[in-house]
Order: C-alpha cells, then structure tokens, then sequence
C-alpha cells in the first residue's frame, strides 16, 4: 500500500511538496481552509506535471491519489510525513502543531517549510516536541531538489535520518544544517543580496533589469554548478584557499557592500575554512574543478542558446551578425554535387569513447537536409503555410571516427524530385576530405495541418524540379539503393 | 587586416581577456613584466580552447596572431582595445594609464578590469580621461559573457556605443551600468553574500561544503536563467511585483541577514522596483515566465546528470536506487521478440513542430541496441579489456509521430549472431502498442585498443551463439533487407 503524505496549507509551496510525494507514489491528503485552495494545488500540479516527469530518467512509481480533507484531523490520520505550509505566523504554527499532534501517529514526522523560524522556536509548547523539523525548500518546490533541514537537540538522530531517507526518495535533496539561526542559510544569503539590491535601485546606481542580467551572466551561472566556496576555490588557483581567503582580508574592511559588520578575518577563520574546503573539494586538483566547471558552464550556455534565452539568446545574437546570407540557387553549382551545411563536433556529442555517438550523425544529415530544402524555398513563411518534408526513411553507413571539436563538411545529392516524393544522400567529410559517413534519406512532402502527403508548393515545387533536372544528371553515389549489410559495388 | 588589441597584465583575466579577442579575430599584444606571464597566459589559452570555440555555432574567424611585447608602449601602439587588468592598486594603475596614453591612438579605447574603483578614480589625472572606462568581466572570462562597462561623465556616448560594439564582437555581453560606486554591482552583490557566508562559517552554522550545496540546488539554478527581480515576480504570481515586495517590507526589519543598515521600503521605492520590474519582464505573462523558467531548470537539471554533478549527481543516486536490477539471458525468453528498453520522450527531443526529432529515433534505437548487448554480457568490465560492438550501418523507417512525454517500449530482434557480424533489428511502439517505426543494424565485433574488428570473446560470445541460436528461429520482420523506397512485402 502506498505510504501517505499530509499536506497542510495549500499555495504554491503546499502544492509543490504535493507533486514531489504524489510522483514519487505516494498518496497525498491535503488540509487547507482556504476555498480556493483546490484551485491553486491544480495550477501547480498542472505545472509540475509539465516538468517534474523528466527529472528522473527509467521506471517511474505509479503516481498516488490526491485527496482533500474536511478537517487537518482526517489529513493527518496514518500519514507518515506531514508538511506545514502555513503563514509565516509563529502562534499559527504552534495551533496547528497542537491539532497534528492530537490526531497523528506518533513515529509519523513533521517538517515545516518556514522560511525563518528555527526548530527550538516551532517546537515551543508542544506535546511531541522531537516529531517538529524545519524541512525548508526553494521554489519551484517541483523541480529544485534542495530541503534545509534542521533540527532542534530533541530530535534523535533515527527520526534525522528518517526524515533524510523520505526526502531523498521522493527525490529533494536533505542538507542538514548543524546550527539554528533564523533563516536558516539560504534565506541568509538571499536576504543580503535583496537587501544589496534594493539599496542598489534606492540610490539610481542600477535598475531592475541591470541587475538581473548581471547576475545570470555570471555568477548565476557558476553557481548553478558549483557554490561560492568551490569557485573561489578555483579562482584561488594552485596557491590554494588558504592563499585566496587572505587576499580578502583588506577587501573586507572596503565599503564594498552596505553589510559593513564582518568578522575579524582572523588565522582561525581562515583555518576553518580552508580546512573545511579541503574536506569539500580536495578531491580534485585545481585543473580538474576547472575543466568540469567549464564543461557546465558551456553545457548551461549551448542550453540557454537552445532555448533563445538569458546568455543563449545574447550569443545567437551575435551569431546572427556574424553568419553569412543563406545561399540561393543561384549561387550554387547545381550541376554539382551541393556542399551546403559545414560544422563542428560539439562536446555534448562524444560518447564514453571520445567519439561523436551514433545519433548524432543523424543529427548531422539532418541539418544538411534541412540546408537543401532551405535552398529550395523552404523558409518560415512555407512552413506557416501549413507544408513540409517529413523524413521517413534514413540509411546510415559509418566508416570512420569523428572527435570533439572535429571541423566537418557534408557534401549532398539530389537523386529525385518526384511528385511527393524525394531522394537524397550525404556524404560526411572530416576536414581532410575523407568521408567518415554517408545516408540516404527518402523524404515526403506534407501538408501538416492535415497530416497527409501532398505535392510541393511554389516556390519549392519549381525549385525542386530545377535541381531534379541538373543533380539527376550525376551519377547516383554506389552506397545508395543498398540494403543494410550489402557492401557498395566498388568496396 | 585584423584589429589589434592589447593586454596590458596577464595572469587569469588577462588571459581570458586575450582569448576572447584572439578566437574573435583580432591580433593580441600582451605587456606583462612577470617572466612567469607567457606561461600563466598559455594555461589560461589552454582552457579557454578547450571551451570557448563551442560557445558559437556556424563558420568562425580566423583566430588572431598571439604576440608578447617587450614595452608597453609597443604592446598599445595601433591598438584599438587596451584592456588593463593590473593589481588592485590605484596608483598602479593611474601610472599605467600615462605610458598607455603616451603610445596609444586617440582613438583607442582603455577598458579596465578593475573590479573595485570607479571610472571617475581611474581618470584622475590622465591626459585622455575619456578613454579610459570600466570593463569588468568575470571568472573565467573566456566562457562567461557579462562586462559590467562603466563610464565617467567625461566619456562620450559615442565611445560607450564603441565599447559595446566591440564587446558585442567578441561575444561578451556589456552591461552599462549609469551609476558609478565602489565594486560597481556584481561584486557588491557577490560581497554581501560572502560577507553573510564568513558569519555562518564563524558562527558555526554552516561548513562550506554545506552552503555550497545549498546555493547549488537551489538558487543558483534560479540565477543562471532569470536574476533576482525576475524570479521574485514569477514567485509573486498574478499579485505582481508590487504585491511581493510590500510583503517583504517587514522582513527587512527581522535580523535574517547580518546586513542591517536597510533602505527604508518607500511607496516611492516600492513604485520605483515594480515600474522597472514591468519594464523588464512585462512582456511576459506570469505564466509564460514559469513555463521559461521550468524548460530551463529542468535542461540544467538534465545537463548536471549527464555530467554526474551537483544537482545531477543527485538525481543519479535517486534514479540508481530505484533501477530495477538489469536482466539476464536467464531472465527471458530466448525464443521471442525481446523487450528491454522502455521509455519517455524527453523535451530536449522535441522539433518545434513537437514531434520527436528525427535523429532522437536514432538514439533510442541505439540504447536498445546497447541493452541487447548488456544482456549478451557486454558490461563495464568487457568494455575495459577493450571490447566493443561499433554500429557500422542503421536503416529507419518513420511510421509515426511521438510527443513529449510520450511513453515507448522497444521490441528488439537479433537476426544474426555470425564472427565479428550482428545483424539485428528494432520495432518502436508508442504505449497503445502501435510502431512508430523500425530500425535495422549492423555492428561489428572490434577490439577498440588495436582500432580492428574481432570475433566476440566470452563471455559474450557464448551469450550471442545462445541467442542466434534462439532469435534465428524467428521470421525476419517484413521490414528488414531493404534498401531505401522499397516498401515491405505485406505493406
């Protein structure tokens, strides 16, 4: 039977604790007066169930029943985690607490999103002080794995690491917090930069959207994937944390910030950190935090580009004012073989060996494909008109190795353009000239909205029936019109 | 001709400094009197070729000469760009600028990396104030896009639009910021966070390993894709901007952050936040900005696991603990059509008609093909005596469309097992059970250690007899043996 989870207080932090434990199979029990609290949970499950499927790659759990309770009462009976969402009132808590703890089974844990409180304070007055944890995540509560998690001295190290193990199986990421302080850590953080930026705006030094493209173009980025010690770490270079954290002593003492009550930067602080970033990080030299460090960071950036967003969108700028005009048909050799589509192996194609994978060779006649056809016409206002070629056979011969960073050119043949139908083949060249792989591709024209075949359109119908006339002209290359397995004519 | 840029202090900036102009074009000049200064720049140089040439796609620029000079006044002569990334210290850097103005063109533009001073102190007593600007870029420069540029009121319009224009080139992202202040913004935000971070270290709240984590799987994603303001609006909701910061009005008097000194949260600021804020982000709606910034998280989420870091790690050790053990021959029934992969279409596979993308097909037929394999015993150790399968051929047929989300089986048959030959074929179905399409394969047995192929070895070459053994029993599909356009038999 499914393991139940109790959600008090709805909202969008409610509903997304709901989504991580219902996609995690488990049922779900929601207690919130608010009348429109079903609505809201919609909205943010409609969200999450968008994304949050595609965290985790394989078999998923069978997703569990969501409910609503009458009463925190019934909510609560049998759950074996019950999450407090509720406004960030400490006398509201404490009631809500009293009505759990009247009605929950007594191994069951209680983990509290608050955004401030610390446990010692949730836990004042009440009947099972050790059952209340501070399990405090970050929206969207969906997708962002991290949970603070902190405990007050009457919570025994079985129900921390209870609490650890439920966390982590429905897949958000438990880190303790030792210590008790008001906002816990990352709120701390935030905090200061909101209160930096407000001051920021205040004295007309930046607006809003300064601000932030400064941070997602730098910072934002490096920590994405690794936190302010770790890059400092790096940035520290081969003289280590020690060397680097002393360096910024002096700067400490600048108006570098309105946060001017700092630490004494004492031999012991920086003792303790160095040490503590040994502990964290000393697993890898300097050279290699760097080359993982810029493996992500070009790996969030070739994304962003993807998605035309944010430092993406900034560089498919300035690829656009660097590529050259699409060329037409007449500015090519129609007569010849066509070489229109060139590239470079990129990182996120090599495989464990070190070699562009498999695929991604489709993804490279495909592109050529789509070079010819942009040659015939087809733009974005054909595709609008409602038409298109589908591929719907492809035949790919590999013969050679390509690697990261490898410059290619692909060299394309028309073999016919008739009616709906068109045949075509590739040939992939390293920059040496050897072909390192070779496909033939059937093609259909389409009329997407009604999803059949059709003949093409002016001005790809004339287009095509122009490079039919000169590239049927060539000989067919010997690897074409071959079964899997039948060698070509001349090997 | 090429432009010419000069770099006047190398070491970590100054090298990305250099590779930025260099891969964009331009002939590089440095001045450095560090004897160590050609070697620190090749690492640097070393990195950023490693990296940066995947940052644009497309045809790329000739990279530029790398040259050392021996003076100053050589390295800037008919320089357009003089980048200064000397140490810290004022008067270094004001008797810098005098030789750099002594040799330099009028027309020349001095960018500064300081990461702490002014424009306004940087010119005081130059003979030229209004070339010299603030261009500061961040770690590690050759991959990172943002330039906070700053200008003195001596310096013209005309020059800023040059210094963007020349930033833009060489694929860096200038911020103007209008106000001048110690550590211009980025730092400053950086230096609150640090400021609050040596607390909890000092206080014994948090190790540093702790807070990274914290930053990493939470906020950190956030701010690769969308800044502070941005992300509060999205979190604001249909409220709006407005709406949220009132809220956050009394926070700032809770000691949530060691930075007490707070501007006072005006009606007058909170218009002014919430008007940029519209000006920003209000051609968006709330729930177009959720949807942006969920593809977002979750490709950096999908990134990570790839790379086995960060968040992704973590969601490698959820997935891995609920993998379901992979089979063995023991397991299954030789002697039919073998299921062993399953699974769902990801976002990052989608074309923008929706549709899986042609070349995705390719990869889930290969990771079929890679379980029939694990299956034949091909794992890790196999692989590391240097045995392998390479696929050489592949022929798909495309029947029908997948979506996003869209769950699949794979139905694989082997069709032969002889020597250093596998022939084997693919039927993808979507989960109504229809095939979507077909694959068909040929693989050679290779010794990857002497690039030459091989017959199999045991235990995979008993696993294969066993299996030809069985599976050749079986009709071929229709489908198989064909070339390219010719239909199967019973279609």
């Amino acid at each position: 039977m499914a393991q139940k989870a109790a959600i008090i207080g709805g909202g969008v932090i409610g509903g997304g604790w709901a989504a991580r434990f219902l996609l995690a199979g488990w049922d779900v029990c929601i207690f919130d007066p608010d009348p429109e609290a079903a609505r809201k949970i919609s909205e943010v499950m409609a969200n999450a169930k968008k994304a949050a499927p595609f965290l985790l790659d394989g078999p998923q759990p069978t997703e569990g029943n969501l409910s609503f309770a009458d009463s925190l009462a019934e909510a609560v009976k049998d759950a074996a985690w019950i999450q407090e969402s509720v406004p960030e009132r400490l006398a509201m808590k404490h009631a809500v607490y009293q009505d759990i703890q009247a009605a929950c089974a007594a191994e069951a844990l209680i983990g509290s999103s608050t955004s401030g409180f610390t446990p010692t304070q949730l836990q004042e007055g009440a009947a099972n002080p050790s059952q209340i944890v501070v399990t405090h995540p970050y929206n969207p509560v969906y997708l962002l794995p991290l949970v603070e998690l902190v405990a007050s001295p009457a919570t025994s190290a079985d129900q921390i690491a209870r609490a650890k193990t439920i966390l982590s199986s429905i897949a958000m990421k438990p880190v303790h917090i030792k210590g008790e302080i008001d906002a816990h850590v990352g709120d701390r953080l935030l905090e200061a930069v909101w209160r930096e930026a407000l001051w920021l705006i205040n004295d007309d030094i930046a607006t809003t959207d300064v601000i932030d493209d400064i941070i997602t173009h730098s910072f934002g980025m490096r920590w994405a994937q690794m936190g302010l010690f770790e890059t400092y770490r790096v940035a520290g270079g081969e003289a280590g944390m020690r060397h680097f954290i002393s360096q910024f002593g002096p700067a400490l003492a600048w108006p570098w910030t309105k946060l001017m009550d700092v630490p004494e930067m004492t031999d012991e602080l920086i003792d303790k950190i160095a040490s503590q970033s040994d502990a964290q990080s000393g697993a890898y030299s300097i050279r290699e935090l760097e080359a993982i460090r810029d493996k992500n960071l070009l790996g969030f950036i070739r994304l962003l580009k993807q998605h035309h967003w944010g430092a993406g969108a900034f560089l498919n700028e300035v690829e656009a004012s660097r590529a050259p005009a699409n060329p037409t048909l007449d500015d090519v050799d129609v007569t010849a073989p066509l070489q229109l589509h060139e590239g470079r192996v990129q990182p996120e194609w090599i495989d464990y060996n070190g070699h562009m994978t498999e695929h991604r060779y489709g993804q490279v006649f495909g592109e050529a494909t789509d070079a010819l056809l942009a040659l015939a016409g087809m733009d974005e206002a054909y595709l609008a008109r409602g038409y298109s070629y589908f591929t719907v056979e492809t035949h790919i011969r590999h013969l050679q190795e390509l690697s990261q960073g490898d410059d290619f050119t692909v060299r394309t043949q028309l073999l016919s353009a008739t009616g709906k139908k068109l045949t075509l083949c590739h040939e992939l060249r390293n920059d040496e000239g050897v072909v390192v792989a070779t496909s033939e591709h059937l093609l259909l024209h389409v009329n997407s909205q009604e999803s059949k075949s059709c003949e093409p359109q002016a001005p790809v119908a004339e287009a095509m029936a122009r490079l039919h006339e000169a590239q049927s002209q060539l000989p067919a290359p010997d690897f074409c019109g071959r079964a899997v397995g039948m060698r070509p004519a001349s090997s």
